[in-house]
């Protein structure tokens, strides 16, 4: 059994706030400050370079990634972490291109997060080699699969909707046909389980600043199935994935097993803060999770749907088929959201018009649930989004 | 005139230690910590997802490109921060590449460091339209321009030996041959004058955890020349790179500007701690960080000459023509720098032989030269290397 008002008592939250956010940057930990201290304190200022042995910082990429696969059912020694989701997402693609070189579609799905696509983009440009970035409806996917596929890239819940994909179900269809399946787990690391073993998934990545609580810029992790992991090629080859980086050869071999992944120096603050946040998820198990994001979840639907009828849900209503998150298209959604976190109910906003709201039983209990369904049906009916403070865009939204 | 002593007060330095070893990992400022205090309690925990906005944070790689432009001789807005050093390479010689579609040569030397070889190699490989990777002696590479040259990548500043090139010149040479000029600024940025603008440098790009202060990980730096900002394609087209990022458009449109070399979710931590050191720089002139390290770095060379002469300069001898690092060739090299840093003074190894010591006035001054090269004399004279625990190799050296 997990304790979820223990893992409450774990964070730093606002007094007056309820945090429907997580799902874009999950809340403070009360473990970062003091291993942020240390690590610039006692590792840097008094260990200086020596650090990367002292402290441990080589390995870190490596041990962090030990410390996220059980969250995400990987093996042990398939995930390291380094750079960025978008830049984990490229070497997987451009990684699975070369596997599948006779095949020319990636196919993907409008629901995908942008950057993906955007990476996806970028990289096709540059091979010049015919390749195309086939984008279809999401629930158009599986017919979408056929032999010019080279790999599925999709992102397995949805930002915008929380809508989730069936990963074993399209994972097999997508090899049945010979293709591979790269799978974005930005919205499901941490919300949700994940089987990428079980599934025998090709290539993953996520991030960790969102529902592993990591900070912001926290780094990103991928993931490569065992038996590739001494054929993938590394597109993105820097010394730290060579495989003996202070030989300083002037040519590049990649190192044995997911180390190739690596690319440049990693980010050791950012690691370390993250790394102190995952000690929260020792005592945490992800069913426990599962069942309570969508009790939560399901909770916050019934209150909006009976008190704010202006609220349409944009997500699927069968708490099976979306992530931990929930949201709701009204017309006046921007303006809205600005008035909602005035009062202290923060979730967010996705163009054209979808209020989100992320249920994380880490820190969120059905006392806050409730709140904020109070408040939102008060801004409701007090057209509280009816100000022009509100209505003016920010550059983040 | 820049008060030396007064900056040197601004670092945390271990009581006993004499730190040449600014040129991989510089020491910790003073208001680093609090800094990074800030971003984590203030902005992360009482500002949540609002930080963005509120702190500041979706800004923040430019704002603190265009802190670092005028100690590299760039214009402001031609510099954004992120990622790694590798991945900028990478950025900087795809869009070169693209730029000069029908060369193929990607002329380099064996003195770069290899990460940016290795970079270029895996480029070269997923483009597949016959690139090479020609590497000469660093004294080779004017003689090896010609027209079948698309971009010179070279480290304005040997890793290994200090020895600098000559960037205007070979920036010359480069584009009077129709090629492009990449420079690697990791052992210049904070060193030691450098002009992008004044020699109308293509790219750079450069790291920031050596000489200017930025901690274990900091990010990377990129400039391109400003008549390239509105063509450059970057290669990895990310989604802060978009010209709109929170329209989510399924098609990737480039920012207008340096903003269009963003990739993902900037490290906000890292960089908060970098902005902070970066506060150093205010007060510092560097013609007078130049002039100084070049004084200290020749005493030192005197000084160990004189009194080791089983140690080989293996840096140039004009200071002109090499960086703020000197390093010396032993054969002992490994296992002495071992004893050497067991006493205080911390340098570092790089094979096959070289033991390097960085001469930052920052924070080093005459009384520390001196009482390196007193401890290193002893090291030598007492054959302090020969234990075998200074034999054995760590994981990084």
């Amino acid at each position: 059994m997990t304790d979820f008002a223990a893992t409450k008592a774990k964070f730093i939250l606002p007094e007056g706030v309820v945090y429907l956010d997580g799902n874009s940057l999950g809340p403070l930990p009360k473990g970062a400050l003091e291993r942020a201290r240390r690590v610039i304190e006692d590792e840097w200022g008094e260990m200086l370079i020596r650090a990367w042995n002292l402290a441990g910082w080589m390995d870190q990429p490596r041990r962090v990634g030990d410390k996220i696969a059980p969250l995400i059912g990987a093996e042990r020694g398939t995930v390291v972490m380094g750079d960025t989701l978008s830049i984990k997402m490229y070497q997987a693609l451009a990684a699975a291109l070369t596997m599948r070189p006779q095949r020319k579609v990636v196919l993907s799905d409008a629901g995908n997060f942008p950057t993906d696509l955007y990476m996806a983009e970028g990289l096709i440009q540059s091979l010049a080699r015919g390749h195309v970035l086939k984008t279809v409806a999401p629930e158009a996917v599986e017919a979408a699969i056929d032999e010019s596929v080279a790999a599925i890239m999709l992102t397995h819940v949805d930002y915008g909707s929380g809508r989730m994909h069936d990963m074993p179900r399209l994972t097999d269809a997508a090899q049945a046909a010979g293709a591979l399946a790269i799978w974005d787990l930005a919205h499901s690391a941490g919300a949700l389980p994940v089987d990428l073993a079980g599934c025998k998934v090709d290539f993953a990545a996520g991030c960790t600043y969102k529902y592993l609580n990591g900070g912001p810029g926290a780094p990103a992790f991928i993931y490569v199935r065992p038996d590739y992991l001494e054929k993938a090629r590394p597109a993105l080859s820097g010394w730290l994935g060579h495989v003996a980086p202070f030989d300083f050869d002037l040519d590049y071999r990649p190192a044995r097993g997911i180390e190739r992944m690596r690319v440049g120096t990693p980010p050791v603050l950012q690691m370390s803060v993250l790394e102190a946040s995952l000690e929260i998820w020792e005592q945490v198990d992800m069913t426990a999770v599962r069942d309570r994001s969508i009790e939560l979840s399901e909770l916050f639907i019934r209150e909006v749907e009976a008190r704010c009828p202006a609220l349409v849900l944009a997500s699927p209503r069968d708490p099976g088929r979306r992530g931990s998150q929930v949201s709701f298209r009204f017309g006046h959604g921007y303006a809205a959201m600005r008035a909602l976190i005035a009062r202290g109910v923060i979730g967010d906003f996705r163009a054209p018009d979808r209020m989100r709201f992320g249920f994380t039983p880490l820190y969120i209990d059905e006392g806050d649930v409730r709140r904020a369904a109070d408040i939102l049906a008060g801004v409701v009916e007090e057209r509280a989004w009816d100000r022009p403070e509100y209505k003016k865009r920010e550059a983040v939204t």
